[in-house]
């Protein structure tokens, strides 16, 4: 048996056939145009389920679920999109208009989330039963999935670890809060970071790999800047470690997961990252040794994690 | 039918006898005398279990239960102590020894997971199914039930909201970390924080009332102060709900639960404490008002909550 993942994105609706191990076995996208109203955006997720099937010489008969992600606050037992800023969504039974057109049990689920159940069913959290994705890009995302539960919050708006204050009345952040993870631990604090540095000190290789121009600086010629040994490079991974690993050790003192997967463009640099933060979460929680039971990881299925996850969610725990 | 709630504190076992809406029909206690061997203290607890049943005149035919709240890192399927620091107590197989003489089921819980429970099921968490609860005393103690499970993490040891960091590189905490919720909003924080300021003015209420010693400072006089106007208190108690309310803050943004409920003995100052903390929660989120489907409560079991909790826990959900 294969199941239909979709994300719905604001650019593209990607979708493939999934098989019953979370493989993709075939893809499709199509653009989102997301100006439109919602039902002829749902109408085309419709159509796009039906022409992957059909594309892929298979009949509905053999699809025994179809997962929708979508950007926002969703409630995933009324198949409703609650709010999505992204997209003009407000309340939006997406599920009852794409059941009208497809006749095998749906999922909607937040995107990040249906991201993180992808990486828990099919990549690096497959041997763990609690595991919380970190995904760290232009903002800090986050998916906690526990005994095979997606966990929100009452109202689906929880889990939002990147909203969470770590230095109390420090840089404003635009969810109105002043000082969250999100604002020192993001790919964009970094360049900020990173720019900001630049700027007093163009000596600094990071501005010879940006083709000496600030606007061009990416996380990655920060990396590549301390692996080659300069200074300002050192001096803001090291910042920007010792903020991320505090976040870190927040969610290990709350959740205390088997492992915390990190994905998004910062987690590219796999073991640099993860000896980098270990050896901070090391000399920040002390002797407190046994909060570090947690296991800390990289994310395996890159963008494919939403598609799969979506794909694979039937299998939840009720 | 009944059972039977057992609380063991560093100083006394109080125990009590519940009936199954989880009022207590029946109270005693006894020291702890915790220099002695673990096996002589459960048997303790045992002996304690079957005068409560015989004095209250029942028959253990009756008891469907047996719960014990204890300190530390407790594992509630294996039964076991793994760590109790104010106990000499290090993977203590409590339930098999209390087995051997009691013959219904037992179950094993952290203390305050017990009284989080306590408050669910027969407190203010009664209307709620996912709730959290915030003792603040000595220091900040949380416990956290969703959908009638108590969550405490893979390996026992989270749901540590107190050591959650919300000021990176602030004060130095006990746990090893800086700038822990804890070190700003437990009632020793007030404290330590009145303290301060009536060293350098002891022209304030607070002084006052604490006869001229500020060793005696309490919270309650810093409130007093607060309600006759005190400027002096009303500074000290402005940056406490600060930051208390960024610690609650953090607590909605990734629990979102349906209530979060205060105890301990700040939360004495019920409406004060509620009114002015809500007022702090509306200027730190802002717009993001929807977060607050989240209702602030007060506890009301006080010091029965543990005993009460430990009688119930055969009702959670496996």
């Amino acid at each position: 048996m294969y199941s239909i993942g979709i994300d719905l994105g604001g650019t593209n609706i990607a979708g493939a056939v999934v098989d019953s191990q979370g493989d993709i076995v075939f893809k499709a996208s199509i653009p989102t145009r997301r100006e439109r109203h919602w039902e002829e955006i749902v109408d085309d997720i419709a159509q796009l389920v039906k022409s992957l099937v059909k594309d892929y010489g298979l009949h509905m008969r053999k699809i025994q679920a179809v997962g929708v992600g979508c950007p926002g606050i969703i409630d995933p037992q009324k198949g409703r999109v609650v709010f999505a800023s992204n997209l003009a969504f407000e309340d939006t039974p997406i599920r009852d208009r794409l059941q009208k057109k497809i006749k095998c049990p749906i999922y909607i689920e937040n995107d990040a989330n249906a991201a993180a159940y992808g990486e828990y069913v099919a990549g690096i959290g497959k041997d763990y039963d609690s595991f919380v994705a970190i995904t760290i890009g232009t903002g800090i995302g986050s998916g906690i999935v526990i005994d095979n539960i997606i966990f929100s919050g009452a109202y689906h708006g929880g889990a939002e670890l990147g909203h969470t204050v770590i230095r109390a009345d420090g840089r404003p952040c635009p969810c109105g809060r002043r000082g969250c993870w999100d604002i020192y631990s993001s790919a964009t604090a970094l360049i900020h970071e990173a720019k900001q540095v630049v700027k007093k000190y163009p000596e600094s290789l990071i501005y010879e790999f940006s083709g000496n121009n600030i606007e061009h600086i990416r996380p990655e010629m920060v990396f590549k800047a301390y692996h080659q040994k300069d200074p300002y490079a050192y001096e803001i991974i090291k910042g920007y470690i010792h903020n991320l690993a505090i976040g870190l050790v927040n969610v290990i003192n709350t959740f205390q997961p088997e492992a915390i997967a990190l994905g998004g463009g910062i987690s590219n640099q796999k073991e640099t990252l993860l000896q980098l933060i270990n050896k901070e979460i090391y000399s920040e929680i002390g002797k407190a040794a046994s909060s570090m039971q947690t296991k800390l990881e990289i994310c395996q299925l890159g963008n494919d994690a939403g598609i799969i996850g979506a794909g694979m969610l039937y299998k939840l725990r009720e």
